[in-house]
């Protein structure tokens, strides 16, 4: 957090969107976790790195029909191994696979520093706003377990974080660019977008990255901001 | 459509929600068809009758872990697969399976007769929109494929559709009940919370209805209303 940051103070915005996983609450490193579990399960196939590729490759061409969410992660996971072990693969493999998806579904929410505080303090002077890529379903039982949801107006559920998108959520909030703040953790879908359209963005940067989310850029723009944790926020607002 | 119904003409409407499957475009007749393909599929292990309760009984138990749409199918598809067949299943069936649903989710879309025309009529006149349980990306991209995306504000998604979710739909709208009116094919999701709170519900039936959505009900609230084609609505507006 810059001095420069520290001294300007934000008016007029009215509704603030958070992103929830990784943002709110602790999510790639379950994502990690399962990761691991089904290279354990086909390390008779091929090396753990190979593996990660190649799931990784699956996830990538597959978000064009599946989108995101532990849904779509545990049918790239299947068709991986299926396209890895042929008709060898033993169909144990694939109740495996699904046991690990079902037991991400289901586990518990951690959530991260600042949070609560930052959603108490803004929560009845700011329309805030939970903008996810998830699944509806899956955020919202997160939401449930996380006791967060009494903060929250409602859940944005979004395909993709595409400008485009946040012209919609605009739309669909009846705000100007100027009015919106979206705070997460990827500077790619919850922060270069918002900011090309004139809104506010805030940088909360968690320590695991999804590859497919990692941008290098230097941001200049007088309307982002970078914060260690989300309730940095409440000294801009 | 009775004359009573014929006579009224409704005041004060601002929004109206739409279901997408099977009120906008139909639906239900590509999972019949993926499920017949399905039951093929395992003709060894059980007659198709007892095959298709099995899945029906998968897909009901894992509502509440996956919700609707293609994936939550394709997955409740491969555990059925799995409970029945165990480790004598070949691994070739779950690849046909993933097949099955991958074909699904891009097969055409085949709009149904009067929506464009209501559409097309209520369109500006209303702030129209999408009310769906399925999964986002798959229902806008059905969206896209339509050419009805034009007409609607936006695609509400919801996990559920009780009075609950329309509770909040209708905060999230921020309109009052006797604003709002909800067209849908099916009675139980679409027509009967709605009416519960004081909001206008049209039932649009379509020849072919899940099973999890069928009700056996006689409807008698004045805000209700029946109609065999869409395009019917323009008579009570």
């Amino acid at each position: 957090m810059s001095k420069r940051q520290i001294m300007s103070t934000i008016e007029g915005i009215r509704v603030i969107g958070f992103d929830a996983d990784d943002t709110l609450w602790s999510n790639e490193p379950y994502f990690r976790e399962a990761e691991e579990k089904f290279c354990d399960l086909m390390e008779g196939y091929l090396p753990r790195h190979s593996m990660q590729r190649e799931l990784f490759a699956t996830e990538i061409e597959n978000l064009k029909l599946y989108g995101y969410g532990i849904k779509a992660f545990m049918l790239s996971m299947v068709e991986t191994a299926l396209k890895t072990g042929g008709d060898t693969l033993p169909v144990s493999v694939v109740a495996s696979i699904i046991k690990i998806g079902r037991t991400q579904l289901e586990l518990p929410v951690i959530l991260l520093e600042g949070v609560e505080e930052v959603l108490k303090t803004l929560h009845g002077k700011y329309r805030l706003v939970m903008v996810t890529k998830g699944d509806l379903l899956d955020q919202e039982r997160k939401l449930e377990r996380s006791g967060l949801a009494g903060y929250f107006h409602h859940i944005e559920i979004v395909s993709e974080k595409r400008e485009s998108d946040y012209r919609k959520l605009l739309r669909h909030l009846d705000i100007r660019p100027e009015e919106f703040m979206m705070v997460g953790n990827s500077l790619k879908s919850d922060v270069l977008p918002v900011l090309e359209l004139g809104c506010y963005g805030v940088h909360v940067p968690f320590h695991t990255t999804w590859e497919h989310e990692q941008v290098d850029v230097i941001v200049t723009d007088p309307k982002f901001r970078q914060a260690e944790h989300a309730n940095e926020i409440l000294a801009w607002l």
